[in-house]
Formats: structure tokens, sequence, C-alpha cells
């Protein structure tokens, strides 16, 4: 299907040069950008509910939320402290740059440390559609499989971390935690795994952790002769 | 992002007319095709494999598997009883009319009652590309949310029958049957829900018979007065 594959990379192209603007955008103003990706239900916005409880007092924290219809994410989020806007793809099956530059305007990035962007539920699209983030984590689940790694190579290949949601259910479900490490390594041996329990809480200090080091990085980026 | 659409449209509107080619086949060769989709892991290679065994001895039935890479799925299908052609679509997040055309070569449709077309796992973009096909089934799964349909609008809308599959999770997740049929109607008032466990078995006969009876109503159909 060549036609469709020169479309894309001109629709991506065009994609990465407002991602590099982006990217810019955020640096300049010290923000640590996160983007989050995953199959429907992986449970993105539960993990961002937890990580607004659980980085209140340490962080300034907002989300962009995308989904193709309804603003229950975004309602969530905001109810569990983190300011949040929603934006509706219609059928879009990701979030583009201009959607994210133009969710921008309703935050003062500035007065932010951390900027979460919660993609569309998707495990294909949204991997080649870059938003200029500092780090991309792609959340799975044990209910999904152990396979998803091999399965949707692209999203994986292309993370900086990756949490693997709803450990409490892995009991209940023929996942075997080996087999999707191993999957992981064979994509990516260098991307981290952080078993969590969005429901039980079992595990979020680990993701609490890589988010506050990932900033701390940005930091350390900024003002190098600060450390 | 109107150039995005208007491309897409192009896409969408030339894969219709391969479609519409793709229905004349399935129909001249008096062949019921199915085509499945859902989220990753959400379940439809292990419902095939249950329809592999479960109606063995009623139907000559067959399948077309597509996902981003690995043969995995196929191979599941195939030990299960049922000839299966794996489609890999590299990055692509559907399976579009060329690709299904192309690998319907590999089976004899005169031969067979049913043919099963296994999407990619994905609840966005399946849905608006047309494969021909009779019958569409969303399969969902508990651990999902029973949130879903209101949020991936447009696959339960095209869609001609939902499975609810892990119906064994259900008691573990914050999953609401009624919540969830109460989205479906509040989409498509019309689709039957049919609740499974692939698992455990319970409620396969349902889903069995679902595809009986979209079976007698296409013999029906091909030879009206045989009634």
């Amino acid at each position: 299907m060549p036609k469709r594959i020169r479309l894309d990379k001109a629709i991506v192209t065009a994609n990465d040069r407002l991602a590099a603007e982006l990217a810019d955008t955020y640096d300049q103003a010290g923000v640590l950008v996160v983007n989050l990706m995953s199959s429907p239900g992986a449970g993105k916005t539960s993990l961002l509910e937890a990580t607004a409880r659980g980085l209140a007092d340490r962080f300034r924290m907002a989300c962009i939320d995308g989904d193709l219809a309804t603003d229950r994410d975004a309602q969530r989020i905001q109810r569990a402290g983190m300011p949040c806007t929603q934006i509706n793809t219609g059928g879009g099956c990701h979030l583009n740059g201009k959607q994210v530059r133009d969710a921008l305007d309703a935050h003062r990035l500035d007065r932010l440390d951390i900027l979460f962007i919660e993609n569309v539920g998707n495990l294909v699209c949204p991997a080649v559609f870059d938003l200029g983030e500092h780090r991309r984590v792609v959340v799975s689940s044990t209910p999904e499989g152990d396979d998803k790694p091999i399965k949707y190579p692209v999203a994986f290949r292309m993370a900086d971390g990756v949490v693997l949601n709803k450990m409490d259910m892995v009991d209940a479900t023929d996942f075997s935690v080996e087999a999707f490490r191993g999957y992981v390594a064979d994509i990516k041996p260098s991307l981290s795994i952080i078993e969590v329990s969005c429901k039980t809480g079992d595990g979020l200090v680990g993701w609490f952790q890589w988010v506050a080091e990932a900033r701390d990085a940005l930091s350390r980026k900024a003002a190098p002769g600060a450390e």
C-alpha cells in the first residue's frame, strides 16, 4: 500500500517540525513533558489520578488529555487535583503537534514543573507522532497479555519507560511477568519496566521516583553549573 | 487538521470501492464474512480459538489475521483447527481491502461456510475501513472498563454485535455490566451484547448461536425460495 505510506510520511514530517517547536517551548519554560500511550483501558487515567495525589507536594503539574469523545478522563484527573485540558479528536486516532500546541494556551507553562500528555487509547498510531515530549511512556496492563511488546513493537521501541499496570490482577490471568520482561528486552534492552497497581497503590512509589528523576535530569540540563 | 481529513477520505473512498468488490466475491462464493475488531488483548484470538473448536462440526471455517508483527495469533488459531492466514501490516494500524483481497488467494472460498477476519488490535482505525464483511463485531473486555462504548463510539456504531469477554474477571474490576449496556444503547440501541468468558467457556453458546444465525440469514438471502 505504497500510496498510504507516502501520505503518512508527509503528515509525520509536518508533525515533526511542529514537535521540534514544541520541544523548544517546553525547554524555554523549563517544564518536563511526559507523553503517555497505551491500549484503551490499560490505566493511563488511573495512573495520572494517582500521580496527581502522590506528587502534589513536590511538583506543580498539569495535563492535556486526548480522547475521541467525552471529557470523562479530564474530569477524573481534575478531580484528583491536576488541572487538565481535554482534546476531543473526533475520529482521530492520535494526538498531533497542532492539537497539543493549541491546548497549551490553557496552561501557564512557566508556572509548571511537569506537563503530562495522555494520548488517545491506541497502541499503534500515537507511536509515530512526536509531540516534542522529553519522555514517552507506554502503559501496559496484565489482562492484555504478555505478548504485547512483540505484537506492537513500534510503541515499545519508541518509549523511554514502561508502566505495567493491574499487577493486582496478574494471578487471574495467564500473564507471565518474566515473558513480558523478555519481550521488552528483545525490543529495547534499556527500557525500564515499573510494575504497579493503580488500584492497590503497589509499586506507585517506583513510578513517582521515575518521574522525579526525569524532572531532575531536565533541571540539570537547564542549569549544568548548579549541581 | 483539514489536510489529514482530506487525505484519509481519499484513502477510505478507494478502500470502499475494493470493499464493494470483496462483498461481491463473498456473496458469489456463498461465504459469510465476519470482521472482528477490539483493543489489543481483549480476546479476539481466544474467541476464534473457541469458535474453531465449538463450531467445527457445523461449519467449514477459515480466518485471515491482521497484526503489526508476528504470526502468533494465526498459529494459535491454526492449532485450534481453523486454517488461518497471517497478514503483517508493518506499522499499519488496520487491515485494508487490498490486504484482504491478496490474502483470499490462500483460501478456497467456495469450500467455506464462514471466513473470520481478525483485525489489528485497535479500537479506532479499523472502524472506518470496510472489508466488505457481512457482519462486524466489537470484542470488548471487562478489565478495559465499562466506558469504552462512549469513548470509542465509531467502532460501536458501525458494529453489528458486541462480545463482552473476560466476564470471569468482572468481580476483580469496577466494571458495571449495566453501565456498559446503557452506554452501548446510547450509541446504537439495536446492538446485541453477548457476555462470554473465553477462559471458562461461559456464554460461548450464545456467540455460536449468533454466528449460526448470521450464517442462516446469508443462506436465506442467497436462496429465498428455499425456505
